[in-house]
């Protein structure tokens, strides 16, 4: 039965669910958040879960932030985080490429200084955050001479980036033609919708500006790539059975959930509407169904009554 | 018998095969020119076919050039062309929103001044040509609130755009939200390659970035869409069985002439080579086969010798 609204069930399956999992990951924007406002009790239920010994991780697709900025943002929102917990999708795109990439070669960034930030703590020679506009009177299909590109480029990463630009996405796709040149997202997000017709595009847009320009698929790093679960379970030694996904997006923080075996929990502050949730759960398309929660709670807050007390 | 080489068939089938059709459909750029270059011989042969009393058509994507401006360019590289024969998707999206568009509403482009041209040509007001960049240290995840809209734009064109940016994708995505709002896309080009290491994103890539941040799918104009198949076959009276379509792109051009029952002509001057045509043409995916030509040659210049003399 999935789909279950956590404050609707009897006291003792409330316990039960409670006992069920000893770790937990939480997104973040949408969930603790929206934006710099905490969303209410959120921190008083995250920190409640750490003082019963359960482990937290903060798994974000957030690619603009690290961890170390992460970190301020939840302390100062009143969160009792440590920089271990914090899972962020530049900080494991950094993993990952010092992992992968050919030794002195460097990587072209479309993306925030988030990105930049980790690939130096690893030792990775990078470039590109921030303006890069075309010079007055050109345009690349008559002057594509004047496209400079650095040889030692080994690997593309692409995240969000507020300044993404023709001569970005021209250079990404430029440097992709070499088979042997990385390619890596940080998540693909499409959009944040930001009240009446207001929406934000997503990291998923600018991926895909830059996958159709050079007709090749990234590795995404973050929810719900397989890539992000396997970090997870390897690196922190999870018992999927026994943690418990929580997340406003179905498409993302649910799938990653579903995909690893984790318990899941939906919460109603983001992203994903009830309405959503529920006619996926009627699809019979598999790709839909992965995004239904096992249960939902209007706000992460709505889990405080369930503590008893 | 699909892909043909004509040069290779025997003098009467040649002959057969100029008889079978009284209109030419031809793709301009990687068929008639590379950028700026006249590719050799194709001057003579659609001036000759012209003077045989074919009926041609230049049938184009390219979306940054008004009818006149490729009239100009045209006539420069010997074309013995005249405006009614241009069909460019720039014309045909003021024609589709001339027909489509409410009364008084405006067109907000990711594009060239291409599509602004043709629109006020039809009387639309229109804006958003041109460079539009972040202004320093804004990021519209917080300020969203400085995000401008124009409350009588009434649909978003995107073109191929040398100046695409965050806040051009942003307000597009935007001005989306509304279900009223007419979202057209010339065309869905994915790259030009142009030499090694160097290829230039096509509109495909504008248009994924747009479509993925607004999360709806566009009208597309060019070709290989239904709407360029149906507007020539309608406006122009084509038989399409005495249609000839010749063009460099598997899908779009030749897809253009498989989904409307044109004969197909490719030539290997631009985009799809053969061992691409052979691959799509051993497929079962009705995608693939809908790329592969009737007919190739290595570039139109070597239809002159059919012509005997």
């Amino acid at each position: 039965m999935k789909l279950a609204n956590l404050s609707e069930l009897s006291k003792d399956k409330q316990q039960e669910f409670l006992n069920s999992f000893d770790t937990v990951l939480t997104d973040c924007d949408g969930v603790l958040w929206l934006e710099n406002q905490l969303i209410t009790g959120a921190d008083q239920v995250i920190n409640f879960l750490k003082s019963l010994g359960k482990r937290i991780f903060y798994v974000t697709n957030n690619s603009t932030k690290t961890r170390e900025q992460l970190i301020v943002k939840l302390k100062k929102l009143g969160f009792n985080a440590e920089p271990h917990e914090i899972v962020g999708t530049a900080y494991l795109a950094a993993q990952y490429l010092k992992k992968h990439l050919g030794s002195k070669k460097k990587v072209y960034i479309v993306g925030s200084s988030g990105i930049a930030d980790e690939l130096n703590l690893v030792g990775i020679e990078n470039f590109g955050v921030g303006s890069d506009v075309l010079p007055s009177g050109m345009d690349y299909k008559n002057d594509y001479d004047q496209i400079k590109l650095d040889p030692l480029v080994g690997a593309v990463v692409v995240g969000y980036d507020s300044h993404i630009s023709y001569p970005k996405i021209t250079k990404a796709a430029c440097y992709l033609t070499d088979p042997n040149v990385l390619f890596v997202a940080t998540n693909t997000d499409e959009s944040f919708p930001m009240g009446p017709n207001l929406t934000i595009p997503g990291t998923g847009a600018m991926v895909a500006a830059v996958k159709t320009g050079a007709q090749r698929e990234p590795v995404i790093i973050g929810k719900p790539s397989k890539l992000m679960g396997s970090y997870l379970i390897e690196n922190h030694n999870l018992d999927p059975k026994r943690t418990l996904m929580i997340g406003d997006r179905g498409n993302t923080d649910i799938r990653l959930g579903y995909n690893n075996g984790f318990q899941t929990l939906l919460v109603l502050t983001g992203d994903t509407t009830l309405a959503n949730a529920t006619a996926w759960s009627k699809s019979d398309d598999e790709e839909y169904k992965s995004r239904v929660a096992d249960y939902y709670l209007p706000s992460l807050g709505h889990m405080l009554p369930l503590f008893g007390s």
